[in-house]
């Protein structure tokens, strides 16, 4: 068999935020970029670029993301190594990698990407339940990540990445919805959550055209989820 | 930047089996190749080798596996896929895989694979908590490796991979014991999973030196864990 010394290796990146739409209802979003070039020129793909041979796939993947959409996440998990014979005219192997990211944080980076002049014109954000088609086999990798996530949320924090510092019981019940894609009964979701010990209650509520609500914040003793010992080098976004 | 195309890409595969020692004890263990060429001659390393232009990762990580240990795992998880710029002398990405195999199909692979004169002579088996000194950063991906094994034990029937389809409590205990590195308790063992729905018992017991032992199957009615929705030329050994 051939000794194949050389592939081609792409990164590509899954970011994903909770989006309110105009009913007021709150879905999960990810921005997408117009391919320009073949192959798939005019379809939409996945945010990334080649990895060079001076980075890391995570610092390619947080360079080309950053370049395409202005998003800088804290923390980038990788998803999987894509490298089917056949998922690109030519040979090329992806790592693909995925954050959550919270609504204010996106509106915040893509207003400073478009006031810095660089930001490009071809990308925008689609509703995860209304994509159109896509390049390559980056719709099985997006629906691999919601696979991921919704695997996610019953042993980790996961939620919490579209979430602020502290939040009402609804709000956290609204994330899950949109990530399990079915409604939760609001009396059973706040008993488990409140049996969990992962939330603390604060003593401050939210106010407005509802009556008030209590604010909690996530119980930073209880470790639901850590990145293991991978080194900063694999995982970092620096 | 420079637009890099063609990076050397890499497989390796960690196989892990409970091994009994002489003194009765279940340990961790895993095999290792002796490198003859540099860089690393002389250390031991994962079994693996290069991606071809005609494989997917994991039909390379299955062949490479095969052709030096013999071994043939059903299935092949994606662990990591592995890139830090200074990981080796010379640029290489390398996309690891996972399993974990039972000892007597471990000890009828390995007879068939020597029997067959195509068993090279610089394989062997380590204890996890004895290893040498590995090449590359192989030491920091069993590191993982376990890592996520331990972590996998809470929320899926992974132990279940050094079992064979029927066993008694004592042999379920004693894999947990050794993938988390700790005694448990036996009164609160049995409880735990008896009240977990994950096991059924069987009619039928383990008759020896001790007192007759009864041997539960897992209950394949609970899905604790499946594959996602990655299709079989990501995941299939074939």
């Amino acid at each position: 068999m051939t000794q194949t010394r050389g592939i081609d290796v792409a990164v590509s990146t899954v970011i994903l935020t909770l989006r309110r739409t105009e009913d007021g209802a709150a879905v999960l979003a990810l921005p997408l970029v117009l391919r320009t070039r073949e192959p798939f020129a005019g379809q939409w793909a996945l945010p990334g670029g080649w990895l060079t041979a001076v980075e890391s796939p995570v610092d390619a993947a947080a360079r080309t993301l950053a370049e395409t959409t202005g998003l800088t996440p804290s923390y980038l998990e990788q998803l999987y190594a894509f490298g089917a014979v056949d998922r690109s005219p030519t040979r090329v192997v992806s790592i693909v990698y995925w954050a959550l990211l919270r609504q204010d944080d996106v509106d915040a980076q893509s207003a400073a990407h478009r006031a810095s002049g660089r930001a490009p014109e071809n990308v925008r954000w689609f509703d995860l339940d209304d994509l159109p088609p896509l390049a390559f086999d980056h719709r099985a990798i997006i629906d691999y990540a919601l696979w991921r996530l919704r695997n996610k949320v019953g042993y980790s924090r996961v939620a919490h990445g579209f979430l602020p510092a502290e939040f009402t019981l609804a709000d956290l019940r609204e994330a899950y919805e949109a990530i399990l894609g079915r409604q939760l009964d609001p009396a059973n979701f706040r008993r488990q959550v409140e049996s969990s010990g992962t939330l603390l209650p604060t003593d401050r509520f939210r106010t407005g055209s509802h009556r008030p609500a209590r604010l909690y914040r996530y119980n930073t003793d209880v470790e639901l989820a850590d990145h293991g010992p991978l080194g900063p080098d694999e995982t970092s976004t620096r």
